[in-house]
């Protein structure tokens, strides 16, 4: 079996972008990625863009980056599922790749959250759950994650502290990424006396919605081995995707996600690692909640005790178990939504290089990333492992 | 090298179907498809939507349809590029399986384009340039193909006969088509005297807007041969697609599309065929002059000889050409932008299985589908051979 390489990154800055229209942010990220890979545009197959279209004045999004970025005649294609959107466009690349159609394949996720008005991204966000039969009562995205909150809450005791306790460290972290939203660090108390939004979610709870792009480009091994190289090569060798309702009525339970779990046991499997051998990963904390599921479906602990797990320290570096969005995650580094699955996969192989600086988790080998669209109708779970 | 099959097609009325959700129409396609390929919903390993989000009130389409088709946990993924969005779901799916992560993967695409008012439908109909420099100005769809059609005429003496002639033809096998919009023919005089919309272009010379789903099922070549099997088996085995500028200001001309000859010449090569061996074509005929400039792009003519060529019925069933939109193309059948390059996909796997009744070319053994996306800046062409 061939495996699929990253040879570059890009990352740029997350926030109120409004010097820069959303093919700016992608060249901003494209071109970081490619001077990362050591390579030039005549060495790209093709591209596929991570966005959710909605968000933009511009239709046709893919054709508007790519131009931007001067690569016609080259393929492109755009996904789209939700919040996931980016990780659907770099497990479709891997597809590109290993089909033999491609060979070396950039992914940008980009996506302005501040280009239309308040009013209208709300209404966009609170359209989110099913139309016909949810959405339509009043559903929101927090009002969905507060519903989680409530049930772990009443399944398993996880506290109001514990989910602060997940806010604290993604600002920590946060604020060591210069690229995140936030960078400052912030107190349990702080996050606790913070405004409700859905009970029991305050806003500190709840990540930003923030513009920005992300890049990586892949490669076929045999290119990957050919290629001149300045950095070690990172793997992505396991790739796992499914799918739950998107009405919360028909779930089994509403403190995990089938989803996520189901799409962690693919990539696991692909991968040929467990759980144990996971030594970073990027979760989807969109809010607090999100993230404590996220270790017990992604199997960092038993069911139930994601709150022990946060309380412990366990998800910081050094706490002896997973070390958890280490750059910020969503909460700290905000949340371009077409963005935030290949910015995980870039502070993935940034951990896996080495090149993470004051927020490196010591040797890391092989991390995943863990991306969650809308309320759990789709996670992507991806591993990667260095030589 | 092996080859991916077309297992199964579903193709619902394409129309004003206030009588459907999105979703209902996606199941009516995905149904017959999943009949037609003598499986049933535990055979499948993933779904692709193509659509175009941003037409419908519902957010995260894919996770509708997926719940809505009972199709949870397996993956999917959207893919949109404007027009084409269901040919790159076509060729995603392809990469699927050709990487070996899918076995079968059914391939809906599918529209509402009338639930939105039409003054939002206009908005963003009218925005489908590029919005900092081009659409700003009024630059609309039919302007756009407009333009294309007076560069043709002053470039090679093209007539607004030739272009009515378009029409017609597709009027004629979209009355023998009854999944079309529109079920009857029109003369030439008909189209000329129409409403004009944006000179040359009168209101028959312009496809109109519709909702519509359609679905393949693609499998590998070891699944479907080990399928039982009623039909006989057609191959995908040419995938191309290019893409071009979407400010037409830098396009090297107005009269062609670069993105179609790019696609076109990448699926030949890899199908092993020459455009000559082409038996029958779905082209994209949002406007008339777009199947003469398809007739072109694709190699069915010289340059500049595509007005001829309708003109000599060479695109007409028996014409001695290649016969093109056999099923009424966009313009009889109506275009709900998402489902289209599925239904073109559909109809070409029904004339290699020699089951289009009235509108059967005989004995076609190799067909072509040209989808192209916004006003060209995306092209897929892809290949099907009968056994």
């Amino acid at each position: 079996m061939s495996r699929i390489a990253v040879l570059g990154i890009g990352h740029g800055k997350f926030g109120r972008r409004s010097d820069a229209t959303v093919q700016e942010l992608a060249f901003e990220a494209f071109r970081d990625a490619l001077q990362d890979a050591g390579l030039e545009r005549k060495d790209l197959d093709a591209t596929v863009i991570g966005s959710v279209p909605e968000y933009h004045k511009q239709r046709s999004l893919a054709g508007v980056v790519q131009e931007y970025l001067n690569l016609n005649p080259i393929p492109t294609w755009l996904t789209e599922v939700a919040c996931a959107s980016g990780s659907a466009a770099v497990r479709t690349a891997w597809m590109g790749i290993k089909s033999g159609l491609h060979d070396v394949v950039a992914v940008i996720g980009c996506q302005k959250m501040t280009e239309l008005a308040t009013a209208e991204i709300l209404a966009l966000m609170g359209r989110v759950g099913e139309v016909q039969w949810e959405s339509i009562f009043g559903t929101t995205f927090p009002g969905y994650y507060a519903l989680f909150a409530q049930a772990h809450m009443h399944a398993f005791g996880t506290t109001r502290q514990q989910l602060a306790q997940v806010a604290v460290k993604n600002h920590y972290y946060g604020a060591r990424n210069p690229n995140a939203l936030f960078q400052k660090e912030i107190t349990v108390e702080k996050a606790l006396e913070s405004e409700p939004v859905a009970s029991p979610l305050n806003v500190y709870d709840c990540c930003a919605n923030a513009d920005g792009a992300a890049c990586v480009i892949l490669a076929s091994e045999k290119r990957a081995k050919s290629a001149a190289r300045k950095k070690p090569l990172v793997w992505l060798d396991g790739v796992g995707c499914a799918t739950a309702s998107m009405s919360v009525l028909r779930r089994p339970n509403l403190h995990s996600l089938p989803s996520a779990s189901d799409a962690a046991q693919q990539a696991y499997r692909m991968a040929e690692v467990a759980p144990r051998d996971i030594q970073v990963a990027e979760v989807h904390d969109c809010f607090s909640i999100a993230e404590i599921m996220a270790y017990e479906d992604l199997g960092f602990c038993e069911k139930g005790q994601g709150g022990r797990y946060i309380e412990d320290r366990k998800s910081w570096i050094g706490g002896g178990g997973v070390p958890v969005n280490v750059d910020g995650g969503l909460k700290a580094k905000g949340h371009p939504i077409g963005a935030t699955g290949v910015s995980m996969a870039c502070e993935i192989v940034k951990q896996l290089r080495g090149d993470s600086g004051a927020r490196q988790v010591p040797n890391a080998r092989v991390g995943l990333t863990h991306n969650v669209g809308g309320i759990g109708q789709y996670t992507f779970v991806h591993v990667y492992k260095r030589d």
